[in-house]
């Protein structure tokens, strides 16, 4: 008998025929005889919705009252569900975040989570039941309810089964898995059987639609497998585990991308300490979500420094620049706003020099010119004209040899 | 400084311009110098939504889950009141059912109050805030989530006025007070200043569209002073207060009426023990609401029983009737759906013979005729044809002099 964890999102619970088909799937997964908790979100747009409300009602929201808005909509939801488990002959208990325990700091709408005491959730296990626990939510040690914020289910998910000592953490999505690539550009892209945390991380920070950063960084810390898996199959989806010795590493695991960025480059930067500061400064105050940030040498006292933010920062990044050009004295700022990202991700390449050469060599076959080059020990990532973005993974996944699997570390 | 208990329902912040206007309600009643605590209903038709979300997902749908999924109603309201009065610059803070305090025992969906601990509530009013509190809500012994039932937030703003020893419970509805008579029907029907809580307890009981009857009767035991106003006008309503003896009382306060009841005679019945209560005791096993029940002289052993029910169980009523008049003997069942009460309603004709005799008097002289007489110490009912209603009204709220104000009892 396995203690499962399994993890649903607010499109799994959508409806209400969504909402029996994933009651259909926790009843199986019982009936194997497993012990289930589940973990899930508010159904489909509904914590939109509930804002949505909220900004109709109010313009000041304080976070204390928000937080109350927008946990009702997991409350429901587990709720509902547990109506849908118990039309099914299995006995099931809802449980909001406080009730199972979820201790958190009083830091409103993005609370952070200092304890798990799931004593309740222990006990409906012991009795044979399913809890069923709403995602994202606790309660603060002023004992006030608090949500963990957007993707704060995952969390939730991976912080139970560390505190339960489950054997799995299963996170349902839409897909069956992580893949070598994005399936809707490669036809050749694979569903990969396992995977490290680091890999993963190095993925979701790069526009590859998995669980929340913050539950993978959880779940690497505390040893939390995780099984990223399909809700309407049986078929197993990817095991996510920190590396071990025994187990081979992949030289280059996947390919992935993200078309939603866009590039600024500030010229003329007279070269001294402090000037990147001012400016990096200034765009963290106005919380623009800078990502890549790429130095060239300095050349006669001057250099450029390029960085990348998501499309919708564009235009207040420039601002920001140019104000701050003003302040700290540059010459010039200038927005690319059609650009994409390509990235090469594999715990092996670490070990195993020569994956940045064979992607530069790809592109340059392929007449993509790169924009950016930014690399980390197990990733190198490329940005190019947004144009050329579905080329360059196609060419980069074929590069490679990801379709007939990984190449190992020998 | 005054401190006060208001209590909107649904329909009072049912969209997001009505919630403004409860907050600046709030925030006035703040500024004029009181402390505040707000007891709402879910948003509009809110519950309705729930409990119909609830019956497309779940044929079972437990009392725990169910209580769980109502509640969701309470809390959003709860939260968004709080962020409209926040934009006035007063500060509020929400509160569940269990967080404000409220024990209750296990019957989901319909739990009762064991106890109201309001310590969360009083350290907010001395903080300085307005506290708002999820009408009927609480938390049970075994610490789950509990509703009251509907109605059920009438309650809780009484509960809570009794345990923080507030100095009115204001219970605002879209009419201005109490009358003398519905005013769609008695164009000269006239507010009250005071009503006891016995005469608004019949009144309630007779299809005045007023309190919660739980409410009332625990506002009378524990001598919560009532306040039922309108929400959107200063001008007070009618204040509900137990008799005593400096107040005069009058002998007729209010004529009301029910049309939506609907008459049931079950003839021939056999004038021996246990007859009766094995009829009324299988309409009651069936949920049946009966409410007036009148039982004729017997003659030759056997002898005729009518009553009341709402006219959706008219049907249902009559089956069981015949199923009970095959079991222990009775000749006929007879329905009659087209019928109406009025009464008259008074704490001051205990001591003052002869307003029976007036009512009576009065619909004859207006060629209405009787079906059904019923009465209480304070109360006189008729069931009278249902289109005869209207006439009947007109004419006792004039017998009785009650637009010019009410007669004393000298």
């Amino acid at each position: 008998m396995a203690l499962l964890v399994q993890k649903f999102g607010g499109t799994s619970v959508g409806d209400p025929d969504r909402m029996r088909a994933v009651a259909d799937h926790v009843a199986r997964t019982v009936r194997r005889g497993n012990q289930v908790v589940v973990v899930i979100s508010a159904m489909g747009k509904e914590t939109d919705e509930l804002i949505r409300i909220a900004k109709e009602v109010s313009d000041t929201r304080p976070g204390r009252e928000m937080d109350m808005l927008v946990t009702a909509g997991e409350r429901k939801a587990t709720a509902l569900l547990c109506m849908a488990i118990a039309d099914l002959g299995v006995e099931a208990e809802s449980f909001t975040g406080s009730q199972a325990g979820f201790l958190t700091d009083s830091t409103h709408t993005n609370a952070k989570i200092i304890a798990v005491e799931p004593d309740r959730i222990r006990a409906s296990l012991a009795a044979g039941r399913v809890a069923v626990v709403g995602g994202a939510q606790g309660r603060s040690v002023d004992n006030n309810v608090t949500f963990l914020g957007r993707g704060g289910s995952d969390t939730t998910a991976v912080a139970l089964a560390h505190a339960l000592g489950a054997d799995s953490c299963e996170l349902y999505t839409d897909v069956p898995g992580v893949f070598t690539s994005d399936p809707r550009l490669v036809s050749d892209a694979r569903k990969m059987e396992h995977i490290t945390f680091d890999e993963l991380l190095e993925m979701t920070a790069n526009g590859c639609p998995k669980p929340a950063m913050r539950s993978v960084e959880y779940a690497r810390t505390h040893g939390v497998e995780l099984h990223v898996r399909s809700a309407f199959t049986w078929e197993p989806g990817t095991v996510v585990t920190k590396e071990s010795t025994t187990m081979e590493q992949a030289i280059v695991s996947a390919v992935v991308h993200d078309a939603d960025e866009a590039k600024v480059t500030i010229g003329g930067v007279a070269d001294r300490p402090g000037v990147a500061a001012h400016v990096f400064r200034a765009l963290a105050d106005a919380d623009i979500n800078v990502d890549l940030i790429v130095q060239n040498t300095s050349e006669q006292g001057v250099t450029d420094i390029s960085f990348t933010v998501p499309h919708g920062e564009l235009t207040t990044a420039v601002s920001i620049c140019e104000v701050a050009g003003a302040e700290v004295g540059f010459t010039r700022v200038t927005a690319e706003p059609a650009i994409a990202r390509v990235s090469v991700v594999g715990a092996g390449m670490k070990s195993h020099p020569g994956v940045a050469a064979t992607v530069f060599e790809t592109l340059a076959a392929n007449d993509i010119n790169i924009e950016m080059i930014a690399t980390s020990a197990i990733r190198v990532s490329c940005v190019v004209a947004e144009a050329d973005i579905e080329r360059a993974v196609v060419a980069l996944h074929d590069a490679f040899g990801l379709a007939s699997g990984p190449v190992y570390v020998d």
